[in-house]
């Protein structure tokens, strides 16, 4: 009998296994087999049996799986059944949109703090937090218990908030700046990078277009 | 000789190498080898040397790569050297900061009209683009060429969004609803899923916390 620890790709696999549920349970559907799921989400039946399994199954053979217990033992497993105490540097447009989007709320996620340098901006307030001034961020994060910080400042000043929030003691961080926010082990960082996927779209229209003819040659090796 | 098409992974890591290329050029860095790249992006040398070969390889033997070089010839190989015609639909907070972001327009995105069905946002405008009638879509659609539409409305109206702008000839997606948004082959969708990086994030904050005692059991099957 296998005793593995949680690989990173189910545990990367968990939230669209509770998206998927979640809007099963919307939609009304009380069991679904391994093989249903399977067909919706583009994940083997044998993956989706083998990923639960991780947490204990959860569905009974020949009966599959109840959709509203996988889906509380998923959002149960992924930890979205506590409140998280998040603060939130970059007030310009990705911030204020995720500081004013109300479902982060509904989850657990309470923005606490909101940071920026502008003094135009500092002062303003987003759904009654006050944006604050950058500097007052250390004694903020050494009065109140942080959980997470969001970075929303430009890629120029990612790298600098993060090592600043790491000091202060936050161990994870979920970062929107384009550029890779590097941290020492024991922090966690997600790198949301957008344009990537706004780059995919764009190579495949080219691609259809008939702009581009590509083939794959071996690698020479050494450049 | 192998003559593989451009697979899966290889576009997908297209961006990525785009975003180290230019954080390279912006600190003046002007060549690197297979290698250094390896460190900084954490892709083995060899895979580098592959996937830049699917386009013609671009690295000199013993030299490396040119950074400026290459950047711009992954520019144009993604397709950023031209420009794209975007349409927004939803109006709320995550559509008025894309609409607002002007590193798009930057990189070739015009958006070009911006829709939703919410009276009081309809003649609002963004950036001098006025808010216009969901209902006027078909007709926009009809007098202007569009190569791209967001989708940022609730979940519940992803799809048929979605239908309704496939139906009127646009061949790409870019969703944003938390919600896997499916489309008839030849139209290119990519969903865009916050949140999952998020919940990733609050499982290692969990499992850290020693929350979580987890062990991969063998799937039995059949559930």
């Amino acid at each position: 009998m296998r005793k593995d620890k949680v690989s990173e790709a189910v545990i990367r696999r968990l939230p669209k296994y509770y998206r998927y549920l979640m809007e099963l349970e919307r939609i009304g559907v009380e069991r679904i087999s391994s093989q249903e799921l399977s067909k919706k989400m583009g994940i083997k039946a044998t993956q989706i049996r083998q990923d639960l399994n991780c947490f204990g199954g959860f569905g009974q053979q020949g009966y599959g799986y109840q959709v509203k217990m996988l889906k509380k033992e998923i959002k149960d497993i992924i930890g979205l059944n506590r409140e998280y105490r998040v603060i939130l540097v970059g007030a310009g447009n990705i911030g204020q949109a995720l500081a004013n989007y109300i479902g982060f709320e509904k989850e657990g996620f309470n923005i606490v703090g909101i940071f920026d340098v502008n003094p135009k901006l500092i002062g303003n307030t987003i759904r009654s937090k006050t944006i604050m001034d950058i500097d007052t961020l250390h004694t903020f994060a050494k009065q109140n218990r942080i959980d997470l910080c969001i970075i929303t400042t430009p890629k120029e000043n990612a790298q600098q908030i993060a090592d600043m929030v790491i000091g202060v003691g936050i161990k994870s961080i979920w970062n929107f700046a384009p550029v890779d926010v590097e941290a020492r082990k024991g922090v966690f960082v997600e790198n949301v990078h957008l344009n990537d996927s706004l780059y995919t779209l764009v190579y495949r229209i080219n691609e259809q277009e008939g702009m581009k003819k590509r083939e794959c040659l071996p690698a020479k090796g050494g450049e």
